[in-house]
């Protein structure tokens, strides 16, 4: 999909804007532009939706790219559940606090780190699976359930849809497992909204941390790097005055939101929810 | 970019033999073929790549490709760090079991869970970021790694290169971190290789479980599926047959995958390892 910033704009041109607006500073990049790099670069976060079903064809297709995603050693320990009974997604938007984009999408997938497929292929060959009672299985099973999603998330914007990942459902799991009755080793890694986006309320491309901050070349790179951090608050503070937002410099937004245990909002119990949802954890 | 398989068909049958190559089943889709569905649809792991150089600028797109994928409170709790030193490489393909994509791949991204960002810019502001000393942190600096690698992967496949997930950098990821010395909280979660495909070992694309194994709705359908598994063994063996490789139901090799601690290779002390390098894991 080509986005309304880049449409009228030669190819040539259309990186420039899409890096501009992702980064806001002096970053180039001199390679070619394509249609998948626009729908990639032009992400943004779409909380308001039109009252317009996803039909079942734009799911599939969705589903498709998710399968399409790289699976270790192609266990493919995932599963989805595609949410669309209001009675059901409004028992789920209590767990992740009530949010609008939940109360307005059509469709909620709920992604799920799932161990029981692979357990059940085992259990009927007479192996008791000891593989998967160990961290790492539960984080293989996350992992393959976020490569899926976002794979699916890209299908959809190409597609013109607009999507938000809800990470509250993880506020309470194992009510979000005895709504949605996951077997165990079942686990909610966070749900997506999808639908539509409203014309109305237009959803704006985020500003990101400088490419500086997050790549290291062969070793992490321990220097502060303070002037990144610096530039990254008057970059947010920018985009908060233009989306008439709060204005909260990102550095003080992070400690908030990680400084507490009351902050994680019940997600502390996360360790022993997955215990009792089946993981072992060892 | 568009594949081999599709390069010569009218757009409207492009999206049926995508979709034929990636479920060997009678599974249709009624949506539209655009080039970002193309790229994702088409995807295939390479392991076999030419000698010729990544260049920056091919480096720098994927990278703004990942930090557009969403991030948990954008928080951006992740960091990459690109290796192109050979000796390097080696020693972290040596933790990885020698694989060939490591040896022949120009570029290796090993993608990290990092809060010790966020904990530095707490401790700056005098708080002890008591949040991240959780499981759920842990898995929230995984899941922003897992989002922003996959867009990686797609801008990268968009423009012609290869790419294959390296899982088993977590058989030791103590030393992964010694060799690139990660700080504290910092968690390499799994590498990239990436390299421009070598045209005389082309890559299949791998057919995937049928979309009724994964896509549930409403509520986790526990019934059996049993004809599901049953199909994907005899597409599975198909597909080994074609790729020369051994035939082995894919039940079987999940088996063999998860049915012991030994077959983990040394990942059963993840946990403890993510303890070491400064996740609490509460």
């Amino acid at each position: 999909m080509t986005s309304a910033t880049t449409a009228r704009l030669p190819d040539d041109d259309r990186l420039a804007a899409l890096i501009g607006e992702r980064y806001r500073n002096s970053q180039h990049i001199g390679a070619d532009w394509n249609e998948t790099i626009e729908t990639l670069l032009s992400h943004r976060t779409v909380r308001d939706y039109l009252p317009k079903a996803v039909s079942d064809d734009i799911l599939h297709l969705a589903i498709a790219a998710a399968q399409s995603a790289p699976s270790s050693s192609n266990l493919q320990a995932w599963s989805v559940i595609a949410v669309r009974d209001e009675a059901r997604k409004a028992k789920l938007n209590a767990v992740a606090g009530t949010q609008r984009q939940i109360t307005q999408a059509p469709l909620l997938l709920i992604w799920l780190a799932d161990l029981s497929r692979p357990r059940r292929i085992a259990a009927d060959q007479g192996s008791a699976a000891d593989g998967l009672d160990y961290v790492e299985s539960f984080l293989l099973g996350v992992i393959d359930a976020a490569l899926a999603a976002q794979n699916a998330v890209v299908s959809l914007e190409s597609q013109g849809l607009g999507t938000c990942y809800i990470g509250a459902i993880r506020n309470d799991p194992e009510t979000v497992a005895r709504e949605l009755e996951l077997p165990e080793g079942v686990f909610p890694v966070f749900g997506l909204t999808i639908g539509y986006p409203d014309p109305a309320t237009p959803a704006a491309v985020k500003p990101r941390l400088p490419q500086t901050a997050v790549l290291h070349h062969e070793r992490y790179d321990r220097s502060r790097r303070s002037d990144d951090l610096r530039h990254y608050n008057t970059v947010l503070q920018d985009f908060q005055a233009e989306q008439r937002m709060p204005r909260i410099d990102w550095t003080v937004q992070v400690k908030n939101r990680i400084g507490t245990v009351e902050a994680l909002k019940g997600r502390h119990l996360l360790g022993v929810a997955a215990r009792r949802l089946g993981f072992r954890l060892k």
